[in-house]
């Protein structure tokens, strides 16, 4: 029984999580299943979109490339139906793993045919105002690399400022989820990446417990942002 | 006759030429041309890479994901041709869209997938230290709009310096040509994006000849800068 559709007046609060990982059993996805259940269990009706999992091509075409002249243009079927998961969504939560201190091509694909002209922006009121977005972007570089606090200003930059803002949204979240391989990854002076020693056995279980305790706090804290801003 | 094969001693430069659009008869299809034409005449062996036109899939794979314990793992058979194109050519221009500030999805999983670990990064001597990048980047946004700016400095930082660079690059340059559509783009104060009039006729026959003339400017300011460091 879907109980919140039955409390008359109540208004269901929905979810959308966005996962951007070709394997089903990497940590990206156990990520993006940890936030997913965390929300449903706060209430939210929760909407998963894997996009490997269901043959998102992130290509451009020439349906689904803005017409300057015609803010109202119909694109393809299937953008349109990506279009209304998002416009059904109070807040997306995206989870993927951090690609040239940018998000993968299949999930800069979905932006760039889904998030299109009169849908996503070019209008007065934006279609998408008000929502907003937990970027939950997972890194192997370790928290005490150098690299890391300008990797974060820079997703930041991206993500909140030249796409959720720029898109009306109300709250846009970056968080860097350092440490995500059992190699721990830095960059020595000298600019060449450095790739540690597997952590192992014990070590390596907590250090993953830690990692999930890292991102459910991140989906915690926007999670009660959210009730506090309603 | 390639004739620059048959003077002995006489070294080959190769220009491999990156376009992404998903049509044949865009303005970067046609900037991507201009530039291989110029660089012919110029007496390089141009290689002229159409990711659209090729199939080039920009997702990643398992074969093609890094193993960060083993800097030699052997990828795709597709990404290994693609390592080698790159591997021959001692520039590289590259034509696209500006999509978000940054290039389109086909052109990030192009160097998602074939810029990887222990070809592109992660060895004390680079394999593609000494290379040269010319970043062609089109946008609508007109080049007095306050936006460019900011728009070019961002695509700076992401392909000098977040890639070209971190790979051993010797030079990386992004010339963002504006005003690439006949309809002028600005974003108002309130942040909405602005389609102006279509300019027409005589107009916009000079409009291009100069875009395509601010084009060739940047393509052979890149290869005089190559004779003099030569």
């Amino acid at each position: 029984v879907e109980w919140d559709h039955l409390i008359e007046g109540e208004t269901v609060t929905t979810a959308l999580v966005v996962l951007a990982h070709h394997r089903p059993d990497s940590l990206t996805a156990h990520i993006a299943g940890l936030a997913a259940r965390e929300l449903a269990s706060s209430g939210y009706q929760v909407d998963v979109l894997d996009l490997h999992r269901e043959g998102f091509d992130p290509r451009m075409t020439v349906a689904d490339q803005p017409d300057w002249g015609d803010r109202e243009k119909a694109y393809s079927a299937e953008v349109e139906a990506h279009m209304k998961r998002l416009l059904a969504a109070d807040l997306v939560v995206f989870a993927f793993p951090v690609y040239w201190q940018s998000v993968p091509a299949i999930l800069k694909g979905w932006i760039d045919r889904v998030w299109n002209y009169g849908f996503a922006y070019g209008r007065s009121k934006p279609r998408l105002a008000g929502k907003r977005a937990l970027w939950l972007g997972l890194a192997g570089a370790t928290a005490d690399d150098p690299i890391t606090e300008g990797m974060h200003a820079f997703l930041s930059a991206q993500l909140n400022d030249g796409i959720a803002y720029y898109c009306g949204f109300q709250e846009s979240r970056v968080a860097l989820l350092t440490d995500a391989e059992d190699q721990p990854q830095t960059v020595t002076e000298d600019g060449v990446l450095h790739i540690g020693e597997a952590i192992t056995g014990e070590a390596r279980r907590a250090h993953y417990a830690e990692f999930d305790a890292k991102a459910l706090a991140h989906v915690r804290a926007f999670t009660a942002a959210e009730l506090v801003s309603a």
